[in-house]
């Protein structure tokens, strides 16, 4: 019971479970169906896209006008010998001495060498006359000018936004592969959990992790089977667990694997035989367990149960492995200044201190630590929007510097949210 | 057919649009309801979080050990008279001479003075001895030190993120007000549209704008209805339009409002006399359209119909009008700063280029446009991942010069993709 094993550091417990965890396949979309754009949007691409086509298609006007030869102009006044609306399919010819009214995306018939705007005419329907001089070459958008087939449109690894829905749509193409989404089960440990909304009797608190992890696994953009509530019950959890590994790609379980009688998921993991039970030198999180489970080798990540400890882990161990199981690139960690009071941290252990930052107009990532760093402190979390690392060695972060910094929402960076600029929202041109 | 409005600006475009769009009530969900946490993840809350518990809500043991009145330990061996796991509901008394073994976040019966951890005893089960010097007072969490009830936890205006579902699971409250997600419609105009991933006559394309505008409205957090794709007939297209708005909070059609005779979507909609349609000095996005329809006052955006006008005249007026409906914050303008070479932009027009942004280590963010900017150029969204603004008087763009920047995707900014950092990932501790 009081045996103390020797500390890894949190690079070796991360290395150890990218070099276990498979990269899954990656997955085809298939473009006839409808719902590909929600199934793609904010995914890695795969594979590169490239054009099945050339783009434009075809020679087609770029205004609403006429088509003609532009010598014919100089004769003041064209037949008009038919209209061209988009969409339209004949495959038509432009003979000297004619004009076809023509619209903006239309194809413009062989022959054609100009598109005078209709702006620029009387807007005759069987006759018309032009204002202005005629340019030769001019409103035409040529077959291939933009794409040509086989010119790669978008890169794999690319994180596909909605601009590139656009160009995927337009392609040619019949499917694309996407990096595969990790089903992923959580399992929620503790006879004292009630869940959220529910009255508590003494000695009971609200299951904070099930659903943080629930959203966690949406954020990195996973796919969530079950947050699964396990009581207190080796046997139960082992049952679950069985369960789990034979449909997801991973399972993230909290609580239960410190050193109490109550320990369920150790006991039921320690059991099974393929996990390894860890103390990390960090803090919080210091009880790891990380193994493969079941035929499938599915990766388990048993995190410990205070909130903040869960929260850490996750963003540390469980996302880069995530990403990697997706081939997606894993959360970035940038670099940020101490800008509020220093603090002192623990000895021995990388602190993972929650912090608020905020990106100055000069591209300054400045950060303030919580008052409090305590892993049941869940009042702090109003206020955190990211963790900041503090190496090992350190026994004092000062004023002024830098830290490793992972920001763990939107608000400071993404363009979702935040002000509307004023330069922007105000200027009277 | 060649009268020429003035034109007005894109602030006094994006002005009316704002003074006009209702607020939309705040959605009150659930926590009882399984589903809440995918509801609420990425979503502003509407309204302040206050606590509706102490928190921690009982005193508990912030280790697995024993407890017991500290001054007892002198006695060298105390008898263990039962054991507290977590979710233990009994309200237990620890009397004098009495040690209780006890689980981390067990409550602690009432008379305890510290809690010893098993690391520091012989871990007995019946009577336990301790190995060290016992403090008082250590290892307890009082019941309120976190939060008290009534704090606020969460502000209004928050974008909720895992972090905070963990917050709201434990906050004691059954439900929460978040920011509403208006329902909005597509409609794609015109008959030269097909669907991605089919075969293509000639004159036909593939249309990228119904798909694009559905992952547009996705990613600022809307709810998409449908997209409707309607041929050119605007008899069809009143039809359409008069069922969404019977259902919708916005419209957002593209296409079919310049100056063409098959410009049915401004046909339809004159007819109904309630949009306007204007010029706006911008490139791309000249032609917009905007008013309220049918007994609800349901905002329509008629954008034109080229994927970049449609991209450009989203971002530029319908994320923050939706955002304003959503009482969200709007979009974010950065000021970056253009790295690459300059260009020439169009007279009396404000530009918005397509631009590569990166923001460098110091947090510089660095754009570089893309080599062509024609209104129709899909291919060059490969690169494009932000949008910059250049104002209205400006002839030339030159390298070095500072202007307004919306990034239209994470990858730059987002904590979810980019290189681990090596710093974290290589270290050796």
């Amino acid at each position: 019971m009081s045996h103390a094993p020797e500390l890894i550091t949190d690079a070796e417990h991360l290395a150890r479970i990218l070099a276990a965890v498979p990269r899954l396949p990656a997955r085809r979309v298939a473009l006839a169906d409808g719902g590909w754009v929600g199934d793609v949007l904010g995914r890695a691409l795969a594979a590169d896209v490239c054009s099945g086509v050339d783009l434009p298609g075809f020679t087609n006007s770029a205004m609403d006008g006429y088509a003609l030869r532009a010598e014919d102009a100089a004769d003041g006044e064209l037949p008009v010998v038919g209209d061209i609306p988009a969409g339209d399919t004949r495959e038509l010819t432009c003979a000297p001495g004619e004009a076809w009214r023509i619209m903006t995306g239309a194809p413009v018939p062989s022959g054609t060498t100009t598109v005078v705007p209709v702006e620029q005419s009387d807007g005759g329907l069987e006759r018309v006359r032009f204002t202005g001089e005629v340019e030769d070459g001019r409103h035409i958008r040529r077959r291939g000018e933009d794409v040509r087939i086989g010119d790669v449109l978008l890169r794999a690894g690319t994180i596909i936004a909605p601009q590139h829905v656009a160009v995927i749509a337009s392609a040619g193409v019949d499917h694309i592969e996407v990096a595969p989404r990790p089903r992923v089960v959580v399992l929620s440990t503790g006879d004292e959990l009630r869940p959220a909304g529910e009255a508590l009797q003494h000695g009971q608190i609200h299951d904070s992790n099930g659903p943080m992890l629930a959203a966690l696994v949406a954020a990195v953009g996973a796919e969530l089977v079950e947050v699964a509530h396990v009581r207190d019950d080796a046997g139960e959890v082992a049952r679950v667990l069985e369960r789990a590994v034979a449909t997801a790609d991973a399972v993230i379980t909290t609580g239960g694997v410190s050193a109490g009688a109550y320990d369920v998921v150790k006991a039921a993991l320690i059991e099974a035989g393929e996990v390894t039970f860890d103390k990390v030198a960090m803090q919080p999180g210091k009880p790891q367990g990380f193994g493969l489970l079941g035929e499938r080798g599915v990766p388990v990540f048993t995190l410990p149960g205070n909130p903040m400890s869960t929260l850490v882990s996750f963003w540390v161990f469980v996302a880069p492995a995530l990403a990697h199981m997706s081939g997606r690139p894993a959360p970035v960690w940038r670099r940020g200044v101490v800008r509020g009071p220093g603090w002192t941290c623990p000895r021995g252990r990388a602190q993972y201190a929650r912090v608020h930052a905020v990106r100055g107009a000069d591209g300054e990532l400045a950060i303030r630590a919580n008052a409090r760093q305590g892993s049941h402190h869940l009042g702090e979390l109003g206020e955190a929007n990211a963790l900041a690392r503090v190496p090992r060695e350190a026994r004092q972060v000062e004023t002024g510097e830098m830290l490793d910094v992972l920001v763990l929402d939107g608000p400071i960076d993404a363009p979702l949210a935040g002000a509307y600029d004023e330069n922007v929202a105000d200027e009277k041109e």
